[in-house]
């Protein structure tokens, strides 16, 4: 078994359940929307966000309707957001299929994303979750202000370690911490559960996203190398911003030269990545990452031990030690 | 005073109120996103759509908190649909002005759209206006189907006039529509105003769009000549759909093979708009737009008669006679 199936294994069922509702709500009687639909179905990915929705209810031993609701609503939503961040990032794969944009034009795609993304609204607003609407809004706020914040700051090459763990939250963390709001809200949980259901998302989605940016200094494209697709973006992260904290004035300067010319120049990739190495920022952000994810342990412990929260320990170490 | 103005004369005390109002609703930290949303303040279009909320809720006499609220919320979601618009068909100009993805960056409008879209939920949820909110989102949802329709179909070269109908009352009178119910319903009306207004909405948007689709086939652009967007896009819109009608099979295989040379043939546009005039294709578009507005008159008998009544039936000529 998979380390996957064996995190999923407590909420089977309910997953086995959800598979022909989640698959319903994305109906539409247009026959090219059924295509295309039909073919997002079939390549979907780990559905993390929704299996964190329903292990945070089962915490709470009450997987119910409202459950199903969330864990859809959250699927909508995040498949439409990669569907138009492909069409914005120019991007031809994805799960190692093509995109919608690859497939269809671009046109096409932009509007399956607003078509499952309205379909998401209408779910929530018919079934009355008005709680379950307001986070997600608010996530999706907040996901465009992080990036927005993000682009703009590493334009001037001005990122501190507190912006970017202030980017970082609304980026990321902001919809993991929504997602298992979500998940406890459905099963009725008292206000301290919810608290530390948030306590959790945020602190994971930190580490994940921490992770995210660890992987463009390590982990290896075709050619062995590293991607350095943050780097050629000229995106300041982690690894590098606490590098660059590590150095004096002059060097700092050499290094951000180095940084806007990496687009055009992969030695210019190579060198900034020794130098993060070298200054110790990618066991640096190794071990903040850590911090975030033993954060995320302990606000588990308010709930009483389960085979949801062992999944969820699991799902935690998953994440953190994840090859891709 | 410019026809616009004196339509809009009967609400202009609540309009000057409603900008300053508006333009609170975009307001974010992030200084990047400031400057956008004032560049997109500043150079706001004609603002039809919440012009109609507040004559409809004028018509009822009652232009409340919720008249604003639903006229931001439509103002806000339509604003994010042009920015996205304007990224996926690559424009770079919107209302003589430079569009969003010209001045920064596609990533950066995509963004700024979403911000925008998910301000518009929040508005409507922290307000408690969930009709509004479900109007809207049915609205976005027959936006996208119908557009996805229209690709589909044209791509097939296969639309006769009951399907370019059922096209065009998703993709446009459909939010026309929304708007109106909108206005009356935030004036408390009854079940027989809200269909009249409803009945007005849809009238006006066919008739809108028929007047939008006879536009590619007269308007003239910098050289002079049809502009011939939809046709270079083997768009199948009424006036050639009902020229179509009217002659042999032999001819219609003539025309649909110059319509998918037209993209790259500037001659086979003009010789398709040459066979549709010669066919009546103008003059019987013009006939059944004019039937729409008369219907769209014709629901407005349900209210009394007012200044507000007045400035519809000025809008609603307008819309038709409009040189633009």
């Amino acid at each position: 078994m998979s380390e996957l199936s064996k995190i999923k294994e407590p909420v089977k069922e309910e997953l086995r359940e959800f598979e022909p509702y989640f698959r319903n709500t994305m109906k539409s009687k247009v026959p090219l929307l059924s295509i295309i639909t039909n073919y997002i179905y079939r390549r979907k990915g780990k559905q993390l966000r929704s299996l964190l929705v329903f292990l945070f209810a089962g915490l709470k031993g009450n997987i119910n309707r409202s459950t199903h609701v969330a864990a859809a609503m959250i699927e909508l939503l995040h498949t439409a957001t990669l569907i138009h961040d492909d069409v914005v990032d120019e991007a031809y794969e994805r799960r190692g299929s093509f995109s919608i944009n690859a497939l269809w034009r671009s046109k096409v795609a932009v509007l399956v994303g607003d078509f499952l993304l309205s379909k998401g609204l209408l779910l929530a607003i018919d079934t009355g979750e008005y709680d379950l609407l307001k986070n997600m809004s608010n996530a999706v706020k907040d996901m465009s202000e992080g990036e927005l914040l993000q682009i703009e700051r590493s334009r001037k090459m001005n990122i501190d370690e507190k912006t970017y763990f202030d980017i970082i939250r609304k980026k990321t963390a902001a919809l993991m911490a929504a997602c298992v709001v979500n998940g406890v809200n459905s099963a009725q949980a008292n206000e301290e559960e919810v608290d530390a259901a948030y306590e959790y998302g945020i602190n994971l989605g930190l580490a994940f996203q921490i992770k995210d940016d660890i992987f463009d200094y390590q982990s290896k494209g075709v050619l062995g190398k590293p991607i350095g697709n943050d780097i050629k973006e000229n995106k300041l992260t982690l690894p590098l911003i606490h590098s660059l904290s590590k150095v004096d004035r002059k060097t700092q300067k050499q290094v951000l030269k180095k940084l806007k010319q990496s687009k055009r120049n992969p030695k210019a990739v190579a060198e900034i990545i020794s130098f993060t190495n070298d200054n110790g920022g990618i066991q640096y952000s190794v071990d903040v990452m850590n911090r975030f994810k033993d954060k995320a342990m302990q606000a588990l412990s308010c709930f009483p031990d389960s085979e949801y929260k062992e999944s969820l320990k699991f799902l935690t170490e998953f994440i953190v030690n994840r090859k891709s």
